[in-house]
């Protein structure tokens, strides 16, 4: 396989005619061959009609059928082998070694989603029998879910395989029995056109309906807004910016039929240490939390961006310890040249700010898009009166908020906005400081931890990876896990309808073999 | 007891000073005794002040204080007696035999939800186990899901108990966890005072904290706009005009953190009468067709304003039976001046369109707000070219589409919006046409029924009162029924949280008993 500079509508390879565009090497700050063309108008509206016409036969296939299209797909991702590493590193300036785990990652996704799809437990199949002797009457009542309509996907930058074309939104929406249409970012356009051709190839392989997924390539703006805005689009997924994701949901609000956008946007990830956990281990505590803030150059979603302890000699000790731990990492490359430059600016614009002050950074030298880690600190008052201090930054930095008493720590924790992620870090003996914290931080945050690091998400059922705004657009929902299935579905209910004409998880012989909910009772 | 003219704000029933407003018997066309107050911006917030500060211990109380609490207020309404009844038919101009089946509606669906608290599967507990000695290790990860926080509802017209100050966004929120602060509609005041009242006496019973639940009353449209705009208020639960459901859709997303808004809007009920139905039973099914039509003067959400069959002899016979059935309807009192005007003037635009026949009329005879019901009928070229015949006309009138073919009939259904409901009236020998109908329907509408009638909603697990827009504002829900808890839901995950500091229904006892998934089994 090579990289020719294609989008993939339906089940043509189609080099685009709406100008040029090329990848970037961050590291050489190089641009990357071939040139890829970009769609049409046209090429848009012809994925998304193939889109829709896709949908009906796409859902109405066997679950078995779509749950070994998942499969395939994840075996002809691993089937490209390590030209796909080459080029996702060559494009993101990510190390081989990590790619190859989000590989791994972006497969046991597919994989536990084609698991879901045979469980069934997603379509939530609920059955009222008929009281016909009842006054009045009580018609037989079925109710189960089906895909919102094809969905519109935008891949990530800081992942680019298990946040992009066959990343976790697109499992996910193809799993709920939706067709994709994937914007591909540009900052991984080879890794995009590989990671496409071999879902088409499984689409093929497993008599999926053209249409059943697409990926454009547009060089501005135009063409993710118009992607939001077509009328067969009925829901969206996005994992980015702040401003880039309130962007598609303006688009979808202001459509003649407004859609669902799920877009993951902006978190900063407090870390609370409490006092017995600093006063026992601070200065191991500061070498996780550098390693987890600067894990992959600072670009996790989850990256640690807040550190809330009470002032003293303990978290003195801490960042004395984190001080030195950051001096020693060196500088990282960026995934791209203007997240490097909105990095250096916005660190820039943190050093003048008065209140704060910069206690530690990394190393300097580097080539590229190579990014400094820096540490700043400052006190309670200064934070809570300057709302700059909670935007994230994304990248390797961090601010530590150094409270006078405990009424101040739990100010902190009430005025952040809604976040991904937020981390205790408590002894025994910060059980009842952590008894009060948990209320707030439960209305804050879509995962808590305790003792741990927040970078690094598992792909389970239990996860959450999600949050109130602005962490993402819809608190209701997790990007990641199992239960990610939800954001494509609605419940249909069928009343009186001919077992013939019914779906088959809610026919009488439940021929799924579903846990179904009968009667009000889960059976 | 009697009425007042009161607003509840927590424990306090405070009178307004914002103005007055009163109640309206549409019958009489008469204002009715007392005047209420309106709240002042000051009893806004302080209401809603009330129910951020009841958020944690009320969702943290346990599930069956939460269960009793709803059952309670079912109980104290009953204990209202018949003031109640005769209160709403005064404002309603809905008689006391609708109106007490309605009450007990009310009370059903207060207690089907304590059923639902008790179950806990709406916390969709879920459990993954700690791998330690996997690489990397598998932290121990559990979530459950929460309330949102504070619900804004607002009260509906067309069902003063159902939809109104304790009927089902109400009790669904409650049951969520969630505090709930309403919107009295001005159409009926006096009831929802009662009914405040006697959820402020069930709470205070039930020990429930103060700004669990609230009632506020406005003179015009801002306080209902700065109720969503309120930054303690987290989702906001609407039935009643598009226009209205949008307002609040458009203030929801403006705010700072936007939220969730479930509008139930607009819906004309396609009602699909294929070739064997017609001819095994077009004239019995006519008169079945006109009672649902003007059941409570057509001011059912539910209510099937378009029919649609294939023009000829057997549709003849229906439609002609539909006009004697119709002439024997007498004119009924809508709910409110403003909505009995509404309708004339939408019945009067009709009436005047190219293309369209008025083919039939009820009574004219009524005293009041009373509406004379209109059956239209026109061609599917007509109606596909004129937008105007697919908006609601909010009572008893309906249009017929004459279809050419099949396909016409199809065309049809694929152009209309999304609805609450649609229905098929099909026998044995429709079922090829049934079959092609039905993934389209699926696609637009909430709930399908084969050979009923859409009024009449029933408050079950397997409903879905919902529908894609304009239907609802967001098609992922239901508004009435078992699954109406998960609107006010969101998931939360426990990382490596200690025992103690866990939600009870994710410990590891499992003191709830619920069915919980574990390592991605149902237990």
């Amino acid at each position: 396989m090579n990289i020719q500079g294609d989008m993939i509508i339906g089940r043509q390879a189609v080099h685009g005619s709406a100008g040029t565009v090329r990848a970037f090497n961050p590291a050489t700050r190089a641009e990357l061959e071939p040139a890829f063309g970009a769609a049409t108008m046209d090429d848009l509206a012809g994925a998304c009609l193939l889109a829709e016409a896709a949908f009906d036969p796409y859902r109405n296939a066997p679950l078995e059928r779509r749950a070994r299209f998942l499969e395939t797909i994840a075996d002809r991702i691993m089937d490209i082998g390590p030209l796909l590493i080459e080029r996702a590193s060559a494009e993101s300036g990510l190390p081989a070694a990590r790619l190859e785990g989000e590989r791994a990652r972006t497969c046991n996704q597919l994989r536990l989603f084609a698991k879901v799809v045979r469980d069934g437990h997603f379509l939530a199949a609920t059955l009222d029998s008929a009281l016909p002797q009842r006054t009045p009457p009580r018609p037989d009542l079925r109710m189960g879910k089906i895909g919102l309509g094809p969905v519109a996907v935008f891949g990530a930058s800081n992942f680019p395989l298990a946040f992009s074309v066959a990343g976790g939104d697109t499992a996910s929406a193809l799993a709920a029995g939706c067709p994709v249409v994937v914007k591909a970012h540009n900052a991984h356009l080879g890794t995009s056109e590989l990671v496409a051709k071999a879902v088409r190839q499984a689409a093929e392989e497993c008599g999926m309906p053209e249409g059943t997924f697409s990926m454009l390539i547009g060089t501005g703006f135009e063409i993710g807004q118009a992607l939001v805005s077509h009328p067969a689009i009925k829901a969206v997924g996005f994992t980015g910016s702040r401003a880039g994701g309130l962007a598609l949901v303006t688009a979808a609000q202001a459509r003649k039929e407004p859609i669902p956008v799920y877009a993951e946007m902006s978190s900063i990830n407090p870390f609370f240490l409490l006092p017995g956990a600093l006063a026992a281990c601070g200065a191991t505590l500061a070498q996780g939390f550098v390693d987890s803030l600067t894990m992959g150059v600072g670009q996790f979603c989850t990256n640690p961006g807040l550190v809330i302890g009470l002032a003293g000699a303990e978290l003195d000790v801490f960042r004395t310890a984190a001080t030195e731990a950051l001096a020693a990492k060196g500088a990282g490359t960026m995934l791209t040249a203007g997240i490097h430059q909105t990095y250096v600016d916005a660190v820039a614009r943190r050093s003048g700010l008065a209140g704060v002050e910069l206690v530690a950074q990394g190393g300097a030298e580097g080539c590229g898009c190579a990014a400094q880690a820096a540490l700043y600190q400052t006190d309670a008052a200064t934070f809570l009166a300057n709302s700059a201090l909670e935007e994230e930054i994304f990248g390797p930095t961090s601010l530590i908020i150094a409270c006078a008493n405990e009424n101040e720590l739990l100010e902190v924790a009430r005025h952040i906005e809604g976040q991904l992620t937020a981390t205790i870090h408590a002894t025994a003996a910060d059980r009842d400081l952590a008894g009060r914290l948990m209320p707030t931080l439960e209305r804050k945050a879509g995962r808590i931890l305790f003792n741990g690091f927040p970078t690094g998400v598992e792909v389970c059922h239990a996860m959450v990876h999600g949050g109130p705004f602005p962490a993402t657009s819809d608190s209701r929902t997790t990007s990641v896990g199992a239960t990610a299935i939800e954001r494509f579905l609605r419940p249909v209910c069928y009343q009186d309808v001919p077992a013939e004409l019914l779906p088959e998880a809610l026919r009488d012989e439940n021929p799924l073999g579903l846990a179904r909910m009968v009667d009000g009772t889960l059976q």
